[in-house]
């Protein structure tokens, strides 16, 4: 049988030597699908490279309105084949058909790629800053070489290599692509990436500008990220798999920004939890549960005072997690990574309240399990901890006091999110202004009175955090502009004479109404 | 002899253990200073880092206004201890105190220092957006832990590690440092800590806002910059170096920032040479004897085109080389360092023009140096032939043809700037238009008709560029407001309460002046 066909130089063909092949699973069945998919060498790496290199020079001379129309183009392509994307999603992954992949993330997946379109036209998202004594002009371009993006399991569309947040961001700020599949659903990213590619022609950009391979052995994938002529790359995935790719894109001073795990801490203080546990309690469940728990922003660790409002809001908890059936897991790693998960939380002196055991359905499931640990014991080990279990599963710490709370607080790891649920006449500030100062260091997004999952794409949105959530606390994954940054070079012109500048630094503005920082002012001004 | 005092803790005390001690030389006579500093172990970092982490605690409720005012007594210090600075940093580093020392980079460094405290009480640098829609805001704000600066040996004042960029950028973001002063200067290093030191003082800012030591050991100085407490490093310095830290901050998810090596391409096209090359000779050499080459934008490599008039250039330039004495170096590893990249170079094919050896004075010092190599030696060996040669050394590349011109500008590596020179009517821009966009890619600054030394501090500056130049093409080193950026973490607040967000991201403007990002408008106005 013969293998799917990769994506490269602006060409769908067999793979060169691939070096073995795969299928992917249908997680509600736990049984192989039809199609084999290339493990793909260095071969096929390499022409992928040079390729890109082809796109990077020919895009100089491309006009943000060609790329604007690209990305317009591919989400009305992602449209009009949207029945097919859905389906074949939802046989890759089990994610529902409804309302979750065709009435959530396939819109939120198109409208991410107009809003990059409308800032790829706005321009204002380069910063163009003009200092006119000096004579010298700066912006962010792009890297000059591609940007490499190995998506997560758990979008398929809205983190997809070939169609999500680290396509668009890269595309938007001129650079070309190379997806790496997830191996979980190669197919649905085939079928966005013909869509991608189509409307790569149509727009007349690069063959080489959007280019796809399924799969490397782990020794390409190092290759791959810190060969000379990659300008970046964009993960999102396992901790074990990040750190990898990190340490070989470190040494050769690539850049890579990652995305990894995230245990996403919850403080519930006591006024809160007088006020209204049982609401807590079931917005806690809604969010942990969101994706059969498999979210980056999935509340995984909760942190409570201990006494009566704490056992209570446990009960209210347990009683959603334990009545509720275990969601469809996104492959067979799934229940076997969170068991391995809750061995070590419980060997650290977790406590099981309910679930922790695989489920017995036709596919991949765990039953919810919700844990209980000592604030004595969190603080004895925190790192084990804060083992990210993939799934609906979360772990309650209960502080043996305001003290305690402000400890854990300190010992908590990066994560891309925090919460703090509070009373709502004020109560609780004291202990708020405790925690807050020592929880904004450690998570990307703070978050009242609110669960973290839910991610908007908003130009204020930081979908990143300290290390090890990510790789580099100062950019977001997620939000428009700001995504754009993190596949950027910032170019500055010293005394170029002014018909050589970039259209976005000459003295005339380039649209009339880009916004530019010109001599220490945000204007939209000519010079 | 008791040893010079570190500053840990507002503290100026003796090191608790010290692993060494050392003294700094007079380059100028090459003979010991009588002062011996502490080799500090890891007991002397462990205090440190434990009180910058209270330093980082208590910074939350510090005004900017007390920042901007440390900021501006710091430079008032400075000021009144000008003739004992200037006296000092002669003695340690043999640059001329007029005009370099006294009347260049004295004024730079403190016209620095005020124009960082006025970006604090702007407060637009830290680029506040709000989406009203979402009810998400962000800002970039501190690390949450120090920064660490190691400060290069040839800026004894501007690149401080006590006083100039790098501590300016982290001091201006919110960020208390800890200095760790070149070994070349430790005296003028404790002079500059104390002028900070007292100016802390008087603001009320936290005794481990500014800290010193004066050298570790290497393994101490990896742990330091990966130590759980330590929110990032600056480093300018060597390569060899830069790498060896990067890879321990690398490894621990630590930020780290480097400025390395760069060779600074000068490419002279064919109608510059025939239009002017008596002038362009005259600036290179100009720009490549500041500070005797030792600067980090020296233009180390000439590119032109084969033939008469690059033979005319390179005499001319051979005679200003020729004719000017070598200025002295900073240490004794000047000379030799220059020896051994002149042995690379030399046994890749490049040929001495003039100069080649050290001179025999009574300071460290090398004849300044001409190389010419040809555009085949140079692209068979791209590498070796932008070995970093730190003085006053250049080396010609002679093209063979317009074409090998633009293969050579593939074949560098990434530089801090890179500058065509062209003829003044146009005749050049074919060639121009060929090369500009792969040079583009090489660096951070691009200049016209002029030599990369000199630089601004900007808002549209970049001292920065791509690897090895630097460990991330998207930040600059200098340049007020944007070199702060390297030194903050990307906070986004969801659902907030009003009276609990930072005051740069409630409804009202907190100045009524701040520039912020409102609904995808740069905006004064408030909410």
């Amino acid at each position: 049988m013969s293998l799917q066909p990769i994506l490269i130089a602006g060409e769908w063909r067999q793979a060169r030597n691939p070096v073995d092949s795969f299928t992917a699973f249908n997680p509600a069945t736990k049984s192989p699908l039809e199609d084999r998919y290339p493990v793909s060498g260095m071969e096929d790496v390499q022409s992928a490279l040079v390729a890109a290199q082809a796109a990077v020079a020919a895009l100089c001379t491309v006009s943000p309105g060609t790329i604007a129309g690209f990305l317009r183009k591919f989400a009305q392509n992602i449209e009009d084949r949207a029945e097919a994307l859905v389906e074949m999603a939802n046989l890759e992954t089990a994610l529902p058909v409804e309302p979750r992949l065709r009435s959530v993330e396939l819109p939120r997946t198109t409208d991410q790629l107009r809003q990059a379109a409308t800032a790829v036209c706005d321009r204002s998202w380069c910063h163009a800053t003009i200092d006119t004594k000096a004579n010298i002009r700066s912006l962010y371009g792009p890297l000059g070489g591609p940007v490499v993006v190995f998506g997560p399991n758990n979008f398929p569309f809205a983190c997809n290599s070939a169609a999500g947040g680290d396509f668009v961001a890269a595309i938007a700020a001129g650079n070309p692509i190379i997806a790496k599949a997830n191996t979980g659903h190669p197919c649905t990213t085939k079928l966005l990436a013909q869509a991608a590619f189509d409307a790569v022609r149509v727009s007349g950009l690069p063959g080489g500008m959007v280019q796809l391979l399924y799969r490397t052995p782990p020794d390409v994938g190092f290759a791959l990220v810190s060969h000379p002529l990659t300008g970046a790359t964009g993960f999102t995935g396992s901790k074990s798999a990040g750190l990898a790719l990190k340490a070989a894109a470190d040494k050769a001073g690539k850049l890579i920004y990652l995305e990894m795990s995230s245990v996403n801490p919850v403080f519930v203080l006591p006024g809160a939890l007088e006020e209204r546990l049982t609401e807590v309690a079931g917005e806690l469940y809604a969010s942990c549960s969101l994706g059969a728990g498999q979210f980056c922003t999935n509340p995984g660790l909760v942190i409570v005072q201990e006494g009566g409002q704490s056992e209570a809001f446990l009960a209210e908890a347990r009683c959603h997690f334990a009545e509720n059936p275990g969601g469809t897991l996104l492959g067979p790693q799934g229940p076997t990574g969170i068991a391995d998960a809750l061995r070590i939380l419980r060997q650290n002196g977790a406590e099981i309240i309910t679930g922790g055991e695989e489920l017995d359905t036709p596919g991949y499931a765990f039953a919810n399990t919700l844990l209980r640990v000592s604030g004595d014991a969190f603080l004895a080990d925190p790192e084990a901890l804060q083992t990210e279990a993939y799934g609906t599963v979360s772990l309650v710490v209960c502080a043996r006091d305001a003290g305690q709370m402000g400890e854990i607080a300190a010992a908590l790891e990066g994560s891309l999110t925090g919460c703090i649920y509070s009373h709502s006449e004020g109560n609780d500030d004291p202990l708020y202004d405790r925690i807050e100062p020592v929880l904004r260091e450690k998570v990307g997004r703070l978050l009242n009175d609110k669960m973290p999952t839910g991610v908007a794409i908003s130009s204020a949105m930081n979908h990143g955090g300290p290390y090890p959530a990510t790789g580099h606390p100062g950019f977001t994954g997620l939000g428009i502009p700001a995504s754009l940054l993190r596949f950027t070079a910032l170019h500055s012109y010293d005394n170029v004479r002014p018909y050589r500048l970039p259209p976005n630094l000459q003295d005339k503005n380039p649209t009339g109404s880009m916004w530019r920082f010109i001599d220490l002012e945000w204007t939209r001004r000519y010079l």
